[in-house]
């Protein structure tokens, strides 16, 4: 399998996911989305990030496993190209830790308290004083992905920044104690599309909240999920006006229908008065049941052969961890650490 | 090369050494001296702690690369054999860290905090708030390095002991999760003879004081550090009463001269009154060069070819590094880590 970007001045972009659960239309919007469109003129990675999975999750083992190759469905349903991005697992790529335990030399235990993403996951988690080590150190570990790749550009969420800024921290650090630019800094972009609500209306699409809609949903699970969809709770007859705000199906619309002009209209109509919330879902339904059918699809053809999603696992992983090989290589000749 | 101890029976012993600096009687009384013995009753791996001698110096990488073949040039003086013994190097042994990565989930922050002997090492280290991650989590790398090769029995210092418990509790809480005993606990075993004070009559013979012998040692350094043995500075004339408690001259020569009854006869004239200091240091200066003298001629036999040391270390490192895989594997199946 050849990559057409592997041209040596192409920028390296680096995304992941951790596979803890199959993808929802919130990881279309936020992230797959653009992966799909990055292919074509990164140098593009996606990495299957089942160790840092695990910084939380020992307690079931077997969702991360499970979840390695659904995830990795997902990938190739929405169109990431196995030609165009290498995707990789984790866990399979030794180097990753190696470099892990180098950074954490490189970073104190007060500024990874102090790092707000951390600490914000923390809080989320409700770990309080018994958070597992892995879990304080995962910007470490963070960092050891993005450099390995030598990665200068990584998609995030808004609230994943101080995430990069320790991964430079770290990057500057080593590079001025090595005395020469081994590692790469990376810049962050993020989406302009913000993140989806859940169907319920709540900020967040969570798996744990019941309040997706999958990539790979059923035409009758899709059906069920728009019906149950959060809109106006003071728009109780069709000739009242209704608002948009906290709209769940008019956000939904704003983010999937391709026809905007139809969505301004529909909008004029329902603030207006006279459109009842079962038009508007009628339309969402129809805009999410054609977009995902041929995702869906995809999905069930590739699920058929799972030997074949491992070898381009297999593959992809091999030639992620030639690269981090050699930037491993670089950073233990920098840490006196070469000797044969 | 063969080793004649590797029978499956055969229990494991694990030590090593954080290669900063050349080793001296200090570590003779204290370890290696039990380490020629112990390669004769058990399988045993002796590490080069590279990797965590860097948790705490980042700013001396040249330090540790260095002292790696002077350490294992003091590890062949003393007769530690590499065909009974396995020498490995640390940091070539990547497997190491990719256990330490999964075992920082297996600990809490607070418990690494509460680890005693972590506190007094970040005390004597003046870190306080700006301990590097990596020396907060040391303990999880000495799990590491203990489980990987399935030691049994690991000698350390009365001040190690928590570092053993903390290892222990990672294994048994591995080992639940796992549901069957895949890692192996370890059994601390302390040497009878307790720490060698330094020639000053510090507690602590430490290369930063400046108050070791070093097993390289020429004659002359031997005969200088002898003349500045602590006694007893009650001691004034000949003819005064000596006292023995914290006399250095005396704890030498109790660790090192085969001659027990000489050194009785020599203890009960001197406390009685009428042996002077000189005569002492003369018995104890003759004591250490006639241990010294082959040490010393043996490394610098080995000195010579170097080619061969880094043979006998890559060798002993490929030797661990394929058990040290074997457990790897098993952990990371254990972990559902396994794919392919």
């Amino acid at each position: 399998m050849t990559q057409p970007t592997a041209n040596p001045s192409t920028p390296i972009i680096l995304t992941g996911d951790r596979p803890t659960g199959p993808l929802h239309l919130g990881h279309f919007v936020g992230s797959l989305r653009n992966r799909v469109a990055y292919q074509d003129t990164y140098r593009q990675f996606v990495m299957l990030a089942d160790s840092q999975a695990l910084t939380d999750n020992m307690d079931d083992i077997g969702k991360v496993h499970r979840n390695v190759v659904e995830v990795a469905l997902d990938y190739l349903a929405v169109g990431i190209d196995p030609a165009k991005t290498t995707i990789l697992i984790q866990s399979q790529i030794p180097e990753l830790t190696e470099l892990t335990f180098y950074y954490l030399n490189l970073v104190t235990v007060a500024r990874l308290e102090r790092n707000p993403t951390v600490k914000q996951e923390i809080i989320l988690r409700g770990f309080e004083r018994d958070i597992p080590a892995g879990f304080l150190t995962y910007p470490a570990s963070q960092a050891a992905d993005i450099t390995a790749f030598k990665a200068s550009v990584v998609p995030v969420g808004e609230d994943q920044i101080p995430m990069i800024e320790q991964c430079n921290e770290i990057v500057r650090k080593f590079n001025r104690n090595a005395g020469r630019d081994i590692l790469v800094e990376c810049k962050a972009i993020v989406p302009e599309v913000g993140r989806l609500p859940g169907t319920d209306g709540k900020a967040k699409m969570s798996k744990s909240l019941g309040n997706t809609i999958n990539l790979g949903a059923s035409a009758d699970e899709i059906r069920a999920a728009v019906k149950m969809v959060y809109t106006d709770p003071l728009h109780l007859k069709v000739s009242d006006p209704g608002h948009l705000e906290g709209n769940v199906a008019f956000i939904y619309l704003d983010a999937f229908d391709p026809d905007k002009e139809g969505v301004a209209a529909m909008k004029e109509h329902y603030t207006r008065g006279g459109l009842g919330d079962s038009v508007v879902k009628k339309r969402l339904e129809g805009v999410l049941q054609e977009m995902l059918a041929p995702i869906r699809a995809r999905r069930e053809e590739f699920a058929k052969d799972r030997g074949q999603v491992l070898q381009i696992l297999k593959e992809g992983t091999a030639r992620a961890r030639e690269i981090a090989a050699v930037t491993t290589d670089e950073v233990k000749k920098a840490l006196g650490l070469s000797y044969f």
